[in-house]
Formats: structure tokens, C-alpha cells, sequence
């Protein structure tokens, strides 16, 4: 006897996001801020996450314009890169995940960092004006925090940092969210990841539910 | 002032593997469960994670010989197909993703289902002995149990089946630990997805931490 299931991939989103808006609380959110919460909480399967995501004040607003005005999305995984449905970017916008790059390897021994960290590096020609996703590793946050630090480091539009885990993923979205280098927003506390991160990206690429 | 952190890939793994072994209650797994339940756990970032981490009683030994002698791994999406570390395959197994397939879109309307669903129609020629990880749609994992109903269909060797969300990932679950149509591990509830699943695979792919 085959198992009966609902089958229509727009009811699936349109009942999963009204679970969600019954469920969870999300006052004091602006509607667009809570349409990025709504997505964020599906794709963790979890309720309580919207009692640790944070946007800062201009986050939905910048994010919003630097996707529709063309920026390129800066990811820090795969994970998060092929997450990210195309369909939904407003101008065709580059995705760009540089770990795999051949010169990450060596660029992390010269640092002695991760390298997950060292790929930055590599971002500096895109970053100005970018979308930066960090969905895994704490240690790309932190670096990309100290390269903003020099204020010759060319300034993204907007951070979305959800590093996720034990160690370095809280202290590194304290980090971000206590300096708040340019418009940002975060998953305090160790939950985080690239499925809630990649979900942040494509809600600020469209409205659409 | 630059941020100071950990930056050693190695010690970060090692500190956040002893931080869940410390805090998770991982009494009565097996020595081989434990390290995928540690692994799923740290991929979750959250360590309550471990009450709803189902494994049938053959599935760390089942899985860990498939992809040992070289069975592929089939996945539901390009987030785990694309988070698996190809490093840690035993026998540099094919990692299939068939969802951006072209045909899948004609297939989908045909069967009057979801793209997920349709998708795994593609997988028939990959499934005997297969490792199977689904870790988004609910509707893949329906599809495959019901696929799995005809006898006809070729058997894999496990099922890794970790939808996440609140429209029949719970209900698909928990049909796949009630059905048990192979060797299986799952996550009972709403919390899943593809890093979780990922982190299943890499666990079974290689003991090294």
C-alpha cells in the first residue's frame, strides 16, 4: 500500500510557512525581515531558531538592493553556493566559492589558518559591494572580521554569518554581531549552518513564497 | 585589534568532538555509532539532537561495507552532494545527484509530483547496494519507500533519510523506521537536512576524526 503524501511543491512551502507564522514568535520583526526569519526557520526544521536570529537595523533593506543591483554572493562552502537557487537571484548574480581553488592550500600554510579561512584571500576582487554568505566554518568569520578590520579591505554590502558548532561558532557571531562592520545578520548561540544560511540568501533574492 | 581563535583544523575538530562526547548522552550506541551520532551532532550544533538519532541494528556495519566496496551514494540534492568529502571515500564511490537532470522536469508532471520526487525515477540503473542519503525533501523519501513497495525494484544497501521541515519530514521518517525496507538511520521530528545528512556520510565513509 503506497504512503499518500502531499505532492505540490508550492503547497508544501505555502502550508510549512504558515506552520511557522503560527508557531514561532516573530513581532517586532518589519514584514520583510520576517519573511527572511520564516525561510531561516524552515530550513532548520526548528521553531526557537527566531529566538537567536538577529538582522541588524538595514540588513533586509541593504541585502535586498545589493542582490537586485547585481552584487556577487561570496559563499564559504560548496554547501552553500549550490544551495543558492538561481532562479530566484534578481540579476543573474555571480555565486563564488573560492575553497577549492588550487592556491587555498598553500595560502593556509603561509597564514597558518584554515583553510576554509585562507579562501578568503581570494575574495578580495569581488567584496565591494558583495553579499557575504558564511554558513560553516567560524574560522572564515573571524578572518573575514580581521580583514575588515583594515579599512584599505574593500567593504561588502552585507554579512549573512551563520557559522555553525562548538567551538569559535558563538564567539564568532558575538564577534560580528558586537562590531557590526557593515549591515549584517546572524543565528546567536551554536546552531547555524549552511541549509539556514543558504535559506537568508534566497529570501533577500525574492520576495517570493 | 585582530580577533584571536583557534586556527588549526585538526584541534578544532578534536575540541568539538570531546565538547559532545561530554554533553550528549551516547550510552548504549555501538563504538561505530557513536562516531556518525557525533558526527551528526556536530553538524546540528545541538547535542539534544542525539534523542531522535534512530540506526537499525545493522546499519553501521551495512553501510560502512557498502561504501567500502564501492557502492555509489545517491543523494537527494547538490547541498549533500556537493558537502560530501571526497577525501574520505573508501573507493572513490560515484556521488550521484540526479535532480538537475533535464529530464526530471517532464518527469515531475508525468507523475504528478515534486522535482525531488521525480528525480529519484533516475536513480533505478544506481540502486543495487547503493548508500542512499536524503536530507530536504520529505517527498523523496515517500517516493522511495514506495518505489521500494515493488519487490522488482533494485535493493540498496542503506538508507540515510533525514528530510527536515514541517510538512512530512516527520511523517516520511518516521515511515522509513517503521518500514525498515533496508538498512536505515534517521533523525525522528522535524530536525534534519543535508548537513546532518553529510555528516552521516562522512562518518560511514571514513573512522578518522
Amino acid at each position: 500500500m503506497p504512503y499518500e503524501y502531499i505532492t505540490n511543491a508550492a503547497a508544501i512551502y505555502q502550508k510549512s510557512f504558515a506552520i511557522i507564522r503560527r508557531e514561532a514568535q516573530l513581532k517586532g520583526l518589519s514584514e520583510r525581515e520576517e519573511q527572511i526569519a520564516v525561510r531561516m526557520i524552515h530550513a532548520a526544521g526548528e521553531i526557537t531558531l527566531e529566538k537567536n536570529i538577529r538582522f541588524s537595523q538595514s540588513f533586509a533593506e541593504t541585502s535586498t538592493k545589493a542582490l537586485a543591483t547585481g552584487a556577487p554572493i561570496l559563499c564559504d562552502t560548496k554547501m552553500v553556493s549550490e544551495g543558492i537557487t538561481r532562479s530566484r537571484l534578481p540579476a543573474a548574480n555571480d555565486v563564488i566559492c573560492t575553497l577549492q581553488d588550487p592556491r587555498v592550500h598553500d595560502l593556509a600554510r603561509t597564514l597558518k589558518t584554515t583553510r576554509s579561512a585562507a579562501a578568503l584571500e581570494l575574495w578580495k576582487n569581488y567584496m565591494d559591494g558583495a553579499v557575504i554568505a558564511i554558513g560553516n566554518a567560524p574560522t572564515a568569520l573571524f578572518h573575514l572580521l580581521n580583514m575588515l578590520e583594515d579599512q584599505r579591505c574593500p567593504r561588502p554590502a552585507t554579512i549573512i554569518g551563520c557559522p555553525v558548532g562548538f567551538v569559535g561558532a558563538s564567539e564568532s557571531k558575538e564577534a560580528l554581531w558586537t562590531s557590526q562592520p557593515t549591515s549584517c545578520c546572524t543565528v546567536l548561540g551554536r546552531l547555524g549552518g549552511s541549509a539556514i544560511t543558504v535559506a537568508a540568501v534566497n529570501a533577500i533574492a525574492s520576495c517570493a513564497e
